[in-house]
């Protein structure tokens, strides 16, 4: 018989001749929106350094991990959290199905749109209202509740869905990253439960790889079938050295790669980089203005109580070798929509 | 050219001959500690079920979890749950560096060697015992201590390593879930830093796969390096409804599989069949005295304050079409040093 009239061998010679082909192809740029420049050669050292067998600073591919904070981040935080629009939206559903909260502050200025009191709400206030949004309904239901909202909510200033104001170049660099081995986790400020409704979708990261701040869960028996009801009480703040811990409870190792862009991922990007070997730290600067927004107030950014970059912050990333992306200088286009 | 005097083509021949050998050879028994029957016969039904795409059971790879307690499900929780036998040894170095824990309950009782004093502990004396022990170190130094604690302690009935007390058949189970794509989780309500340090060298599960008990931890600067440290206060109690709770914290996915022992593990059980399709549930009865233990009180076993299993339980297992796994009939042999 000859060999070549055998279908399994043909079928396992094409196979070969498939791989040889993809390995002889060009490899299309990875991070086509990315200008070259500093921070796009860190993430490009970081990755050959760390995954070259050969390299003093390899890094074992179950210890490749990667942590990245959200807003601000990975996406629009301007000129207010998505998920505090969210919860603004949705605490009147809310306060329709107890309506005893409607004489109750923070719950009155938001339903009655009273805008001078809600300029006014402090931190507190805020997670009070954002922790009766996701109350009272089992985990199912809550992430129906937000894929709902995210389906027809518009940035104000965009006027598109919040999904698509996520940063191309920060979602090349998780591809980049996980194309080298490297499992990429969100560790948000936000809600854990909130943020999983979307990340899959929008950022390819399942829901065991959302670090993030978590309201009471009880487990109860409804209509006699198990299930999950969130609770409106804050149970961990995954914030500032929050970060760290909430890592740790849901990975358990330590990030070799870590990105920010706030005082509240400060602790996160130290303990990323306190340890030996290859480590990658990484913070967007606001910087621009015409194509997203301008914020500090670092580097002469103007002020601001969302997402605060501080001089001090600043600072110690250049003292410890953080890399600091300008969103004007570093990236060639901001979001996948324009062009 | 004659195409086989290429090396790259001989090479990937060579490939492909491997590949269609590896297929043709019969399969070793993957389950060879189980004897026939129909606890062994649930675990193979269920993942050809799962895992055919053919099947109407068919569960894709990502949503493939398995949950596993550990204590009296993967190893020996007679006649004290290890950690527990941890803590009381640790407890005389944690008193040593805090002389004034000396003169204090429960502690006391430990350093005095008062047996009496010690045998009317309530379950929140040895929660305080087991808080302290892993208080005071960073996460890195207490799993040191763990280490060096199960290199040389050893268990009062078999005189040997704990982490030789591992169940045989179970570490087979794992392995052939893992084997058809399964990723297994412990969820104990053992302390979750305790058991990431062997839980990856002995069940080969990473520490992003432990979900256990949580103490405090808070992020600090030590000698001007970020740290991670405990401190002794209950955070987070991953036993009976906190199972569930716990597993959504850090896999944020319903398990397809759950295997338990007691009464601590049937929220974990409801919860992971509680929804449709193919669902595995087990549990460990404790019914051989000779091999092992014996102790229920279900399915008229002696009564028992460790890893209680209760007649309850037991009715809500045939009524729910869940597995009670009869180590005595079940399991050829208990542990991998039998034979």
């Amino acid at each position: 018989m000859n060999p070549l009239r055998s279908d399994r061998l043909r079928a396992l010679l094409l196979c070969a001749l498939l791989v040889l082909g993809g390995c002889a192809t060009m490899q299309p740029d990875p991070l086509p929106s990315w200008s070259e420049g500093p921070a796009r050669q860190a993430i490009v050292d970081f990755v050959r350094q760390t995954t070259d067998a050969a390299s003093l600073q390899f890094v074992p591919p179950d210890r490749r991990i990667a942590t990245f904070d959200q807003d601000g981040t990975l996406w629009v935080e301007q000129p207010m959290y998505a998920q505090v629009m969210f919860a603004l939206d949705r605490v009147k559903d809310v306060v329709r199905a107890q309506p005893a909260l409607a004489n109750e502050e923070p719950f009155k200025a938001v339903v009655t749109g009273d805008r001078e009191a809600m300029a006014k709400f402090t931190e507190r206030d805020i997670f009070k209202i954002v922790a009766v949004t996701e109350s009272g309904l089992s985990i199912e239901a809550f992430q129906q509740v937000v894929k709902r909202w995210l389906a027809t909510a518009k940035h104000p200033k965009f006027q598109r869905p919040y999904t698509e104001l996520v940063y191309a170049p920060m979602l090349e660099a998780m591809k980049y990253l996980r194309a080298n081995g490297y499992r990429t986790y969100i560790a948000t400020g936000g809600g854990q439960q909130f943020v999983r409704a979307f990340a899959e979708e929008v950022y390819g990261i399942p829901p065991e790889q959302v670090v993030g701040t978590m309201f009471r869960i009880n487990y109860e028996i409804r209509d006699g079938k198990p299930a999950l009801m969130s609770a409106p009480e804050l149970f961990f703040l995954n914030d500032k050295g929050g970060k760290p811990v909430g890592i740790n409870m849901v990975i358990g190792r330590r990030p070799q790669a870590a990105f920010g862009n706030s005082d509240g991922d400060r602790q996160m990007l130290e303990w990323a980089t306190g340890s030996d070997g290859a480590r990658l730290a990484m913070i967007v600067l606001h910087d621009d203005a015409v194509r997203e927004y301008a914020y500090g107030p670092a580097a002469g950014q103007p002020d601001s109580k969302i997402g605060t970059f501080t001089e001090d912050l600043y600072d110690e990333a250049k003292k410890r070798g953080w890399t600091v992306i300008s969103m004007k200088r570093d990236w060639k286009r901001v979001f996948a929509f324009e062009r």
